[in-house]
């Protein structure tokens, strides 16, 4: 099996120290960078590469300047696309991936943009080509989100989603009930664990759980869905006082995604919910999430878990890998 | 797609509903029953079969006497088995899945027997023969177990199992919490619901979950286990009293099936387990049922629901039928 790879951030990095950890019987030919790539037709050495990892520059295999085109001739059966997103565009991602199906490669991607931008035509493309698109990296990293739709429901038709899959508001949400501290302060606090980023924006206010809602409405229930078609509120006005009376009556606020029928059609909502004790997604908390599914056939199916960690979303990009490669086999 | 089927009970009648209701393209070629079979090599009209449900030897295709042995030549690509059990032997459903995969048809079976028996031997007989085992439905019916383990798990090594497999006792032990009676008048209530057997020794003394569980380990863990391997504990001695101290800690007692390492080798236990809110199986109420896979590197991940009836059974049949045909494709 060989492997290319472009993006090296944390996941990047973290799949590199998984393919080792995990012994994974694979070469990988490259690993592209914005400013060129280590590149070695018979396999890089990763030993080499986790080693010096700061250092990527310094490897024996280092050629400044290599970029997607003139690497993407080289024969590989998975390129793995963790390059930055972009949530309006999906480029240069969807490109990248687009000339790799057009190949005759597999790609594991966990890379939101484009697959809330262009998952039909994507999905479209690799079957044309006869190989396979993963993306369950996509909606919740290490949580079964795909597969738990995509196999664990096959057979039965999802009538309805939801989601608590952002681990951020999850997190700051139990601490603002546990410390009995204000938004404000638990956000300051989440982003000087490292837990809430710098420009909080994408999680606080939803667009993150909702993209992830979009794509799981998308593929698990064919809609062509797009961001604007969501109705989208943050947890950016909920206060203790919020979280005390839901206590009061023994229900918790989660962020809530929701993809249900109205009227004829799927609407897909996100917003702080109180939830009761007995609703599928309640234990859910900290940097824990959860997706339900209800089904007409198979009842309802709740999945929980999937750690939040780097380490935990490449070993999602590897589920992909192995259950592409035994599919095929 | 052509399917034979192997045994009428509860599970078929509501396989051919299905079948119908969600339009699936395919022909039905055969039942077959102890003392006959509908048998028509250009697809059984299921209309006719539903409607005359109970006089099945009436219909125009009925050939009394029709036995395994003398259909089995018909061409199919799936056999769906689902003769009585037999926990010792495995047999006579061990003979048919043998006999359907060494002729190249793929079995997707809801009997724990043979499973439970001689997993591996079928597995690889159905690698060697390049078809597929289909065993879902035999550890939980609707609830997606295996799935949940093998593809949601992919690229992970499984370290524990937990599993609340048995809506029978579920139920039970949530009667005599709420209803505040002793296990004696519970168990007679929910024999008098049809929800406990007759003979409900496989389910309260705890055999069941057993069984699931030894599966389980077996096809997630590659364990090589059989029942006399499993520590097992039902649900006969529980009191109210026992429901009631659990309770004053938040606690609730649930039949708990663990697969866990200890000195190097994995234990199977079952027995019943005061569970605290923490536990990611202490919300699986009722008829529910729930299982817990601990992983290295995708977290923990908890599946909660699918429902108990025939139809849900039925519905995880088709799950897997659906897989295997959608993975060949």
């Amino acid at each position: 099996m060989n492997i290319g790879l472009i993006g090296y951030g944390g996941v990047g990095k973290a799949f590199i120290r998984l393919l080792k950890e995990k012994d994974i019987p694979c070469k990988v030919k490259y690993i592209l960078k914005s400013d060129g790539a280590v590149f070695n037709s018979k396999g890089i050495d990763i030993n080499k590469i986790i080693q010096s990892e700061d250092n990527i520059k310094e490897h024996k295999d280092w050629m400044e300047g290599k970029n997607f085109e003139n690497i993407i001739d080289e024969e590989i059966d998975f390129l793995v696309e963790l390059t930055p997103t972009n949530m309006e565009t999906g480029e240069p991602a969807i490109s990248y991936i687009k000339e790799a199906l057009n190949r005759g490669i597999s790609v594991v991607t966990g890379n939101k943009g484009p697959i809330l931008i262009d998952y039909l035509g994507l999905k479209e493309l690799a079957e044309k080509n006869n190989v396979s698109l993963g993306i369950g990296c996509t909606t919740g990293g290490a949580l079964p989100s795909i597969s738990g739709g995509a196999v664990d429901c096959a057979g039965a038709r999802i009538e309805e989603i939801q989601g608590v899959l952002n681990g951020t508001t999850n997190y700051i949400l139990k601490e603002m009930a546990t410390k009995e501290i204000e938004y404000q302060e638990a956000l300051r606090q989440a982003q000087g664990l490292g837990i809430a980023e710098t420009n909080p924006k994408m999680d606080v206010e939803g667009f993150d759980t909702a993209i992830k809602m979009i794509i799981l409405t998308n593929v698990l229930m064919g809609e062509k869905l797009t961001l604007e078609d969501a109705e989208i509120e943050g947890i950016t006005k909920v206060t203790v006082k919020d979280i005390k009376d839901a206590e009061q009556e023994g229900k918790k606020i989660k962020l809530l995604g929701k993809a249900f029928a109205k009227d004829g059609n799927i609407k897909v909502k996100v917003a702080p919910v109180a939830l009761e004790e007995e609703h599928p997604l309640y234990s859910v908390e900290g940097k824990n999430k959860g997706v339900y599914y209800r089904t007409d056939t198979l009842g309802d199916i709740t999945i929980i878990g999937g750690a939040s960690s780097t380490r935990n979303a490449a070993a999602a990009i590897l589920r992909d890998i192995e259950n592409i490669r035994i599919m095929r086999l």
